[in-house]
């Protein structure tokens, strides 16, 4: 018998604000940060469960505050019950009434959850000695429908449409995962498009992306219609008529200034267009939809739950779903989350960058190609070069592809020297 | 010149859950709770601003955590240029943009700013020497057009509409002030339906109510419809044929489940099913609004914001809007729900209750019955016999009316005496 014996927390801050590495039109200045997780237990194979919530700076202290509130739920207990049902394990904790009327389910209470279940999919994955895109792709279909939290979900998706699409794309399971061992799984970047960059760092980041092999690059806009112009026009230049280039305005516009900025831009032909609006706005995307076709509409980083993806899909306000690791309550909600986009055709093109995001979010893609949706078509994941020497199991991004990572573990543990390099000053004077 | 000295947070519970007031379907045990702030003065007057954040118990600590964080963006400021401009300062709290990634704009983070919103309305309120209620109903339509922060708002609600609403409320504002003042505002009460009290209760409180003047009562159902059939059918004999039953399932059902559960429940004739599904699902409750057509729809205490409340008007989804005062950012954009709520023609009847709910709410309900919606028509705020012993200027309600407050301030300042005695242990230990 195993126990959880120790529950830690760290504010890690990195100064990302001093290069504008991170800008947009809403972050003019972020703080790429983490409150960190790790599950510590009494077992003698010495392994842990790690795991973050991404912020961007002031408040990674109320993050932190909020794990620990959950480390009574799980120090002393013991850990086999919990890796053996996840889906109890998930929906005891959303289930906690007192701390679900914070939420319910969503900022930073449901955040916290979401990093406490994927620490235990962390730990889980290492037990098994596999990554953890491989350990889900590997459980059965009726396994994987006991992880999901069905609740408000089923006028949209029933457990029995979701065993369906499992069950269809089992047969062909060993052979995809053949296929992203050997091909891995396409990625796009977002380094080129940052605000705070000059045009010339804008251009020559555009010819790097082209030669380093990605098959889209991203823009951020929304601050000056003028500017996107300007810088689209050389992005375009730099990358040639047909090469795939996404914009992002980071939820800056209403409804309707959405619609004409970006038919103010369809002469550049993006490839979508991310956050247009507020993420709780269905109607609003669904407005912005119909007005830009055939432009895409792309959103999720920051959708706080399923219900608000469900209603995404259910309204066609996106043709593009971005799942975002740490946003929602882990592993399990995602699972919901992808098993919806299965079910309406919605390909997912997953949020990255910020703290792990990266190492994170790479196994739910892998997992979604090899037992969900079954394919890569129309989809990739976002890919930014920053801060991944801090993580034990970097990502790995080749000629434009993420290499499918064979180390055990969900991605995301942190090295301790960087942890404790960059433990937030402020939270070491005070502890 | 003042300047704001100091930012006094407490994190105070009640042990509720002894007696089981507060039970329902998805709460079983709450512990009344709230995270509360204190905003002091370097002023000779001697005023400080009070607010709070109702939860239920743990998480409480969560809630002061972020409340402290905002803390650096008030110390050692100038005051009056707060003030001065309400709009401005709301603004700037909600734009924060490392803040804002915590939410955005929902949660544990959007309510410590609406709890720092209100309480320098209580300052302002007190300086003014009116009650919160009177000191906005006597600004002029601009300024209170100033007030609101109409992002992701204007494809409903534009700010031109927004002033026509208050400028025709505005030659009636008088006789409704003294209209008010003369004969209060209607009430409603939640004390006869608690799902932990037993039949023989649930009856003598019915009695009880109906003595006591109130106008409607609320029953919680949800967990078990026969019980709920029970308890409807006590209910129904003993207050008469006519009388208005609210129920209220506190988000425990899907949608379809909601449907036929309601349909079920229709011989009872219930005035309102409120809160019948997840709270972030905007589609669902439309279709729950069709689905149990004329029985009426209710949500909002746990709407996250007013592009929340925005889209439930737009989809048709509500008949009746519940405002609550302290899950959105506080008045500011509280006067938003109002109006949309007066654009859509949907009655606003608050949610009250918890700790100190009744006691801030019916200042909103009072502002809009003067200077904004004009009406008190088919409009009731919630009312709950908890806790109102622990606050400075209680909630006085007579013959099922709310007497309008005249005491300065927003309402929500606790006694000294009893923020000292209900301080939670482990915080006094810890602190």
């Amino acid at each position: 018998m195993t126990r959880i014996v120790a529950f830690e927390t760290t504010d890690i801050r990195f100064p990302t604000s001093l290069s504008l590495d991170g800008s947009d039109a809403m972050n003019p200045d972020p703080d790429y940060s983490a409150a960190y997780l790790r599950i510590v237990t009494d077992a003698e194979d010495d392994l842990s469960g790690h795991s973050l919530v991404f912020t961007i700076g002031r408040g990674n202290d109320v993050q932190v505050a909020a794990l620990g509130v959950l480390a009574a739920r799980l120090v002393g207990r013991e850990l086999e019950p919990l890796l053996d049902d996840m889906g109890a394990a998930n929906r005891a904790l959303i289930g906690d009434s007192q701390l679900r009327w914070l939420g319910p389910e969503k900022g930073v209470m449901h955040m916290a959850i979401g990093a406490v279940v994927n620490a235990l999919w962390d730990l889980k994955a290492k037990q098994a000695g596999l990554p953890l895109w491989q350990l889900l792709a590997r459980m059965s279909p009726e396994d994987l429908i006991g992880l999901v939290d069905f609740r408000y979900l089923t006028n949209s998706l029933t457990p029995e449409e979701a065993l369906e699409i499992l069950r269809t794309a089992e047969p062909g399971r060993a052979d995809r995962e053949r296929e992203l061992l050997a091909t891995g799984y396409p990625a796009y970047t977002t380094s080129p498009g940052w605000l705070g960059y000059s045009d010339d760092k804008l251009a020559s980041l555009c010819r790097e992306a082209i030669a380093d092999g990605f098959g889209q690059i991203k823009l951020k806009v929304g601050a000056d219609l003028e500017d996107d112009i300007r810088r689209l026009r050389i992005a375009r230049e730099v990358c040639g008529p047909d090469f795939p280039i996404a914009i992002d305005a980071n939820q800056r516009w209403e409804v309707a200034e959405a619609i004409a900025w970006v038919n103010a831009l369809a002469p550049f032909q993006p490839a979508w267009i991310e956050e247009p609006t507020s993420p709780d706005d269905v109607l609003g995307h669904a407005e912005i939809a119909r007005g830009v076709a055939p432009i895409r509409v792309a959103t999720g980083e920051h959708a706080q739950n399923r219900v608000i993806f469900k209603q995404l899909l259910q309204a066609r306000a996106i043709d593009v779903m971005q799942i975002d690791a740490v946003r929602v309550a882990g592993v399990n909600e995602n699972i919901a989350n992808l098993l919806l986009a299965a079910k309406y055709g919605i390909p997912v093109c997953p949020h990255a960058g910020g703290v792990g995001l990266c190492e994170a979010v790479q196994h739910l893609s892998m997992f979604d190609f090899v037992a969900v949706s079954g394919t890569r078509e129309g989809r990739m994941i976002e890919y930014v070069d920053h801060l991944h020497e801090h993580f034990v199991v970097p990502t790995e991004v080749r000629e434009g592809v993420y290499v499918a990572p064979l180390a055990p573990g969900a991605g995301m543990e942190m090295k301790a020297e960087s942890r404790i390099a960059h433990e937030w000053e402020a939270a070491r004077v005070a502890g």
